[in-house]
């Protein structure tokens, strides 16, 4: 038990990286950039709270750890905004190289568990994965309304930009949420006098 | 439901704030001071990784549920540090204070539902809250080991007084992750050369 125990503190000590790994959207104060460890929280918040509005085939208590989990491999491969218009083939594979260097730090089976559950998450097939993803999409669309636009602004999105970058992912996972999204959107832009 | 949802962003937006809310130990970089959004995610992946020094009765999804919202009272109360010798009776009413209103931003059967869990975690008497509780404490510890003493050496704390501070939290919640911890410390206090 030793052996694994020390591997597990081994991953863990290694995941602190996270916190300094910087996202595009700002904290809601807006002194400062969001990073991807806080994100991770605010989003498995996200899952907690919202979860009366995943369709009934969803495991909430998968979908926290996937989304605990889900931005780990950027301590290697760093974040790429959703506005950076950045390839994402070569992202795909620094991202799947991470996974291997980090998952790998733990005891055999427990590195394919969740190893198996971040590629779960990748590939947006299952329920759970496809409502992680919702949410992983609806948290920036929320700091950006809460933000006077945050990185729309900053990239002078139109509303049919945002709609097309946030909508298929957040529906896809929950029909409800989108449906609800979508309408802060068009009042967000409908006010906004930016654009 | 729009009502519901509403009430659930708006929670989701307050819970940001926590982003903000310093503590005593570093990151591992020790290039700035962790925040607690970032601790408590940390925390619940010890939760995901350690499950299996649990014991037996422990459902680690209600104890991963529990660590995430375990510290959203430190918005409006703050984070008091384990070697601040602060008063813990007026932190303790400043804190029930913030869950009524942080709680109290959700619809009414879910307010219940997380301030309930938030409270079983506070009074440690559940197995799950102890392990909760367990890792609360461990996560720092790591933290200090991995960074020359951390707090431990900001403070000039002794072995005993760091046995005496993290051992009966952690042992409580998981004997076997103490028996760990306890050698790990004994560890670096026999090759630290600063105390």
């Amino acid at each position: 038990m030793t052996t694994a125990l020390n591997q597990q503190l081994e991953f863990l000590r290694t995941l602190d990286a996270l916190k300094g790994v910087q996202r595009a959207s700002p904290i809601i104060s807006q002194t400062r950039l969001e990073n991807s460890a806080e994100h991770s929280w605010h989003v498995s918040m996200y899952a907690i709270t919202l979860a009366e509005h995943a369709p009934a085939a969803v495991d909430i208590g998968r979908v926290i750890q996937m989304l605990l989990l889900h931005d780990i491999v950027e301590i290697d491969a760093g974040d790429v905004p959703l506005h950076s218009g950045q390839s994402t083939d070569e992202q795909m594979k620094a991202e799947q190289l991470a996974a291997d260097r980090i998952f790998g730090i733990l005891p055999l089976a427990q590195r394919h568990q969740l190893h198996s559950l971040w590629k779960e998450f990748e590939a947006a097939q299952t329920p759970d994965a496809r409502f992680a993803k919702a949410l992983d999409r609806l948290q920036p669309l929320v700091q950006n309304l809460a933000t006077g636009g945050g990185t729309w602004t900053e990239h002078s999105l139109t509303e049919q930009q945002v709609v097309e970058r946030y909508g298929p992912q957040i529906h896809q996972g929950s029909p409800a949420l989108w449906r609800h999204a979508r309408k802060l959107v068009a009042d967000f832009f409908a006010t906004s006098e930016t654009f």
